[in-house]
């Protein structure tokens, strides 16, 4: 008994006196990123300036030249490119849809999902068939699908408070849909766009025809969700009614991008390596600003407010602008195995993809013991009311980072707007709230700065004598 | 120890059963509220077809009307306007203001704060004084400042994480700054705006000539922050430059107006209130979308939630839309001093005011026992990431109830994005989104759900006791 107290009397106040300190290097974080945070400036030259970054085109080469030259400002030990091949998919001219019914002419907003082919030069013009998900179509069979358009009507569920499970309900339609649909001889495909609000922006994002062959594939788009509405009610009116679109889209062959790499050397352990990151491409609609504009200029301020707060980090530290996040993760894959080449120990990597709104806290992919760890930091952010400390889904780009070494996290911004600009002609600068952004950057900063100060290697030590 | 033991054992059961119904009511009313809610619905029409509502004006007796007729359809067991007389305040025709500098024109954005004289019918032109404080006028005195229009140049401290600190540090200075100035001989006041953004919009706001006779008063505007950073600059190149503006704001005799009152009657204790509620005026350069339609939609939705939902409350719920909050608090005077009267007794009162933006929790005015009870309820609250139960400040229209045995609450959403639109033309409804609105909906009407079912009461009785 006598020894439990004082144990726990030792961990109390060797406790107090770190939470002392970290408190006050939490603190300046904030107040840097808050007062004198780049985020904001930078975002606003990659949305307005160059604006959407699709993996292959100009101006996400423009982006890759612009950020290695501001990291290169920054006086980090090192920046550099990392070469890897993307894909190149090309929208072309703006699509055009329209069905009539009851002798009414109903323009309606659509655009190509990334990854469609194209509608013959004069479009493409059939009857539909609406179902609530791909699944159905078995149901309905080849007789009822055959030379139609397949509508595929499946609205993310309103109830779900973390609009991100909703969306992960829904995406698999939208990824899917066209090859399911091209089985049963469907010509086309039109989905939902994943979005939570009712409006005209259709939502792009990536799909995949999976292994069938080219001459199998057909065109397939994102119709807005006020647009879906309306013609799942003309459809209920006229189930012969035809719907006409037109889209122009085309895969080139691959072609040469990059990561953004920068780095700060630790001045304990060189060897282990920290990553913050998020990705440089984005899709063509909008200018990319929450998707991921926010995360890349977040991960380079992580660097730049850990220098101006003061702090030498005892391990390197790495900014990693990936590249093809969005249709083919290239950049993540090639990152992860250049890594590995060359034996580097990735010990934690952070990524923001979620949107530059509130930070309300992190998930977490690894041991329980981690986590652990973790968890009892918790008071030192409730001051920057960041509470969300849960397991979970990490980040896209630092996935296939995972072993059982390292640490994977995920910021986790405020949820319910995201879907709204996602993938969208309005995910754009504008709608991007600067101290939101700035909140965001200095509490992945604030992360990265425990994260190196105390290591995951105690609890991983104590692991390993347990085991 | 067995005591203490089979109590805790019977403590934990009974709060395990209460947690799992208590569980199930939240879902369901998450789930309306997202699925099923009429706030937003509600807001579009006061945003957008009434407009904004200052006190005395046609369009805050247009809401009153407005929201009289939609409570009455959501079958309550009483509907009732309860007068009020209101100050009668009239911004006029749109302020002009100007200076020169260099030889150049500079157009500046301002507005009349509210409650504010006007200038002389063609305007004011006088040399300028700034001041980071009207505290730093008594240094200057009245040598430096008479005849000169005093400029009162602070900005809101951006690394203040809860918005709300800033401003009320800062709300001081649009609030007395003029009849401070005036003392000193100065002809007017321009008060940068009280907003945590760079941009052009003038934020108004209250302020009070105190005691200051009629003859003494001086024209107060409000200057918009890139105004104020411009004017600051100028007078570091210019200190003589003279500034002109032109205001025809006008103050009217009091009017008649109401607040709007809905009742659901209890069951078990019909004599005991909650109330729920937020203002129906608003500043009149925006539609008062986010201060205060949306706590006013919200607390509708409270009662409507609470049906929709098969509760019955045991205590009678009140929404109250208070009338007047901005400048003057008649409404909220007016409801206490009623209450008061009859001798309700009040156990409960809830505010919103702080914005539709996505809730975080609640601050709690009470005693500690009070408190206690609430915090046990964070669980319940957990899977809608409400994380913020902190004793603070309630809100203006619900101060007036105060008394020892109720128990004051404000709801606490986000804070970032409030004082980007307070005040100004752009507090309009496509700043508000519909699942943030929504979810404060939510958060409002499962905690008077269990303030209902459980009351304060228990702990008021268990303090007399210890008393
Ligand atoms: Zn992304
Ligand atoms: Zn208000």
């Amino acid at each position: 008994m006598k020894t439990s107290l004082s144990f726990i009397l030792i961990l109390f106040s060797y406790s107090f006196c770190v939470a002392q300190t970290d408190e006050a290097a939490l603190k300046t974080i904030y107040k840097q990123s808050l007062t004198n945070g780049k985020s904001y400036q930078w975002l606003g030259y990659l949305s307005n300036t160059i604006g959407g970054r699709l993996s292959g085109s100009t101006n996400a080469e423009l982006a890759v030249q612009y950020t290695k030259k501001e990291l290169e400002k920054l006086g980090l030990d090192k920046v550099w490119l990392q070469p890897v091949m993307v894909p190149k998919w090309v929208r072309g001219e703006k699509e055009m849809a329209y069905f009539v019914s009851n002798n009414e002419f109903n323009k309606v907003n659509i655009c190509a999902l990334g990854g469609s082919v194209a509608t013959p030069e004069n479009g493409l013009k059939a009857k539909v068939i609406e179902v609530g998900s791909y699944e159905d179509l078995k149901d309905l069979g080849e007789a009822k699908i055959k030379g139609k358009i397949v509508f595929i009507n499946r609205a993310l569920q309103p109830d779900l408070i973390n609009t991100f499970e909703a969306y992960g309900g829904c995406s698999v339609e939208r990824y899917r849909g066209a090859a399911e649909a091209a089985k049963y001889g469907a010509v086309g495909t039109i989905v939902r766009s994943l979005s939570s609000r009712q409006d005209d922006y259709p939502h792009t994002g990536s799909m995949s025809y999976g292994d069938l062959p080219i001459e199998k594939r057909i065109p397939s788009a994102a119709i807005s969700t006020n647009d879906a509405v309306k013609l799942s009610e003309a459809l209920k009116q006229n189930k012969d009614l035809e719907f006409f679109f037109e889209m122009s889209c085309q895969q080139f062959d691959d072609v040469q991008s990059y990561n953004v790499i920068g780095e700060i050397t630790g001045n304990e352990f060189p060897n282990e390596y920290i990553v913050v990151g998020g990705h440089l491409d984005s899709w063509d609609l909008g200018d990319g600003a929450h998707d991921d504009g926010a995360g890349v200029v977040q991960s380079m301020d992580v660097l730049r407010l850990l220098k101006e707060s003061g702090i030498k980090p005892k391990r390197s530290i790495r900014v990693v602008l990936f590249m093809n996040e969005e249709n083919g993760l290239r950049g993540g894959r090639k990152y992860a195995e250049v890594a590995k080449a060359k034996g580097e120990k990735h010990v934690f990597a952070l990524e923001s993809d979620s949107g530059g709104f509130t930070p309300r806290g992190f998930s977490f992919d690894g041991s329980e013991l981690m986590l652990q760890k973790i968890d009892a930091w918790r008071p030192l952010f409730k001051p920057y009311l960041i509470h969300y400390f849960e397991k979970g889904y990490s980040g896209a780009d630092i996935g296939p980072l995972k072993d059982d070494g390292i640490l994977l996290a995920g910021l986790r911004p405020d949820s319910q707007r995201y879907f709204d600009h996602h993938h969208a002609a309005n995910d754009t600068f504008e709608h991007v709230n600067k101290r939101e952004l700035e909140l965001g950057a200095a509490t992945m900063t604030a992360l990265v700065y425990l994260v190196d100060k105390y290591g995951v290697e105690t609890t991983l030590k104590m692991k390993e004598i347990k085991d």
